[in-house]
């Protein structure tokens, strides 16, 4: 299907654009009240996310509501453990739970690869080609993984946590085991990715939300290398590397096989730009707390980042993590408008 | 009183010393099973915290089971918003939690500054008293304070968070308050740590265990002006800034009125130094997580980490985070033994 906004897929390639392209992570849920009328119909989390009507009902919301640039497709990181046979809850007010934790060999005997996802993610796909036949080509539609490092967290850990030290025991203690989980979390993802493209995703994000917690060394050892098997895998549609708080590997990230690398809000655009070159778009990075400020604050906070992208073409707008879920909904306009409106030429 | 080990302080100082010194954040409990037979002695960790004489002994633990090379007073950074009267709990695995907190003017007025900080924290500072005559002169005793974006991210926000999102929010909807609250925060903080240091501390350290939440530009604005405060204001005895996850920061605040520098394990020694340059102590930073290794991956990473100090004097050996609670006591002697042996000269 000819896309009529292909902004998002032009900027990742580095091709020529007219304006800057933005989107929002979290975009879909949260902040919409019309988010929260649909999740309130019902029981919980995670049947909206396995009910693709209405995983595509919210994926659409922000493209109607917001005006961005691309619908991200409702969903959660954590499917892919599920899918693995390592399930979880979401504890309201209280985040990701596991029954089931991935500690040791023995634990890890539970851990299913072997397996066709059309089988056990199949509703993602579903909602993916709702979503396109739906938005009928007005923006790209992303699809998204958590990274393995990220995922490896949670399936060790069983819950969030500020340090994650259950997950990077395992690295010091059992590494031959923390590897094997990462390539099977890996081969999964890989799969996952492949069948959204499938499904109708033009482009792919991974979430590593936990690179922060590593140095750069185990970055190195225990999350780079995964990263790049699913970055050299996806070759159809463009790939952006989110590595929140990975400052140090910025560099390391930027030479794998992706298009795109995120940035967080505490990453300075030239210093990034200065440290990667012009060979990959730069995705991110207004601090999401500024959506708290005035609707002036909003405009001349954007402008500057805008401003600090120094006319290089090679930028996604985005904040630099996902949306609060109590930022009102008039100020993303703001911002969105405020992008939209900035001449690059 | 003359110190028989006053390594540390040589080191703070940039002095000659004949071996790097060496201790760890949260040596003061969590890992000795000594530890645990006091806080079992007890109702709570608060009633630890105010009983200066249970204080003092969990203190002296790690100096006489360890060998570390300081004491640090065991205490809690909350203690600061308790005697501004807006008091925490610590609740059982759940952490800090606060009744009130402050995010309005109308809030703010509860906050109280001008108060004898003897009088409301006078059993930190017994505990300081009794840990110094306890000690004979044996290591120096380490005092220390939350810097003031970090207690404001509590009083802020109420209790832990992954975001502190509240804490960022008010930055841009209402500055001046921040501002104001954070100055109050300083003045209780710098009246604290000098009677800390009256009572026999021999070096302070100021945590900024949030630091990293903030971006280069809002901690430039909201953090490093009142550390600069502290710092400036110390000026007795050797001060540390341990600003963690502040990694981009770090050029400024080595350029404050401090001695030494904390590193958190995120952090490269030589790209800091090269940073910083030669009139700052760097203090840190091995990867808690490294002591979860066998004895031998200790020794190892512990060894590494100090050949790349390149025989510099100027280092104090920390992990990069404070020691996690279940990392076994006598891989924490391995590591302190590999220091103590490594030869500097």
């Amino acid at each position: 299907m000819k896309l009529q906004n292909d902004l998002m897929l032009r900027a990742a390639k580095g091709e020529d654009i007219e304006r800057y392209p933005v989107w929002l992570m979290r975009q879909a849920g949260r902040i919409l009240p019309e988010y929260r009328a649909v999740r309130e119909s019902v029981s919980g989390f995670k049947e909206l996310v396995e009910t693709p009507e209405l995983a595509a009902e919210v994926t659409i919301q922000p493209v109607d509501i917001l005006g961005v640039d691309a619908a991200i497709i409702f969903s959660d990181i954590l499917v892919v453990p599920e899918a693995m046979n390592v399930p979880y809850q979401m504890l309201e007010k209280r985040g990701p739970w596991f029954e089931h934790t991935i500690r040791s060999a023995e634990q890890a005997k539970r851990v299913e690869t072997n397996f066709d996802v059309e089988d056990r993610l199949g509703y993602v796909m579903e909602a993916i080609r709702l979503t396109v036949k739906e938005l009928n080509g007005r923006v790209p539609v992303i699809g998204f993984a958590g990274a393995p490092w990220t995922i490896f967290c949670y399936m060790v850990e069983g819950h969030g946590s500020k340090t994650f030290s259950e997950a990077r025991k395992i690295l010091w203690t059992d590494p031959k085991l923390a590897h094997q989980l990462l390539q099977d979390i890996t081969d999964v993802t890989i799969a996952y990715l492949k069948a959204q493209v499938k499904a109708g995703a033009s482009m792919i994000q991974v979430f590593d939300s936990w690179a922060g917690i590593l140095g750069t060394e185990q970055y190195a050892t225990f999350a780079l290398p995964y990263l790049s098997q699913i970055a050299s895998a996806i070759s159809d549609v463009p790939v952006t590397l989110f590595s929140k708080g990975a400052i140090t590997s910025i560099p390391a990230i930027a030479k794998l096989d992706c298009n795109t690398v995120g940035l967080d809000w505490n990453m300075d655009i030239p210093t990034v730009r200065a440290q990667v070159g012009n060979n990959r778009t730069l995705q991110g990075n207004l601090d999401p707390c500024t959506l708290y400020g005035s609707h002036q604050t909003v405009e001349t906070e954007t402008i500057k980042m805008l401003n600090s992208f120094g006319k290089n073409k090679r930028h996604i707008v985005n904040l630099g993590h996902g949306v609060y879920p109590d930022v009102d909904p008039e100020k993303v306009k703001t911002f969105i408008k405020t992008v939209k409106s900035y001449e690059i030429n």
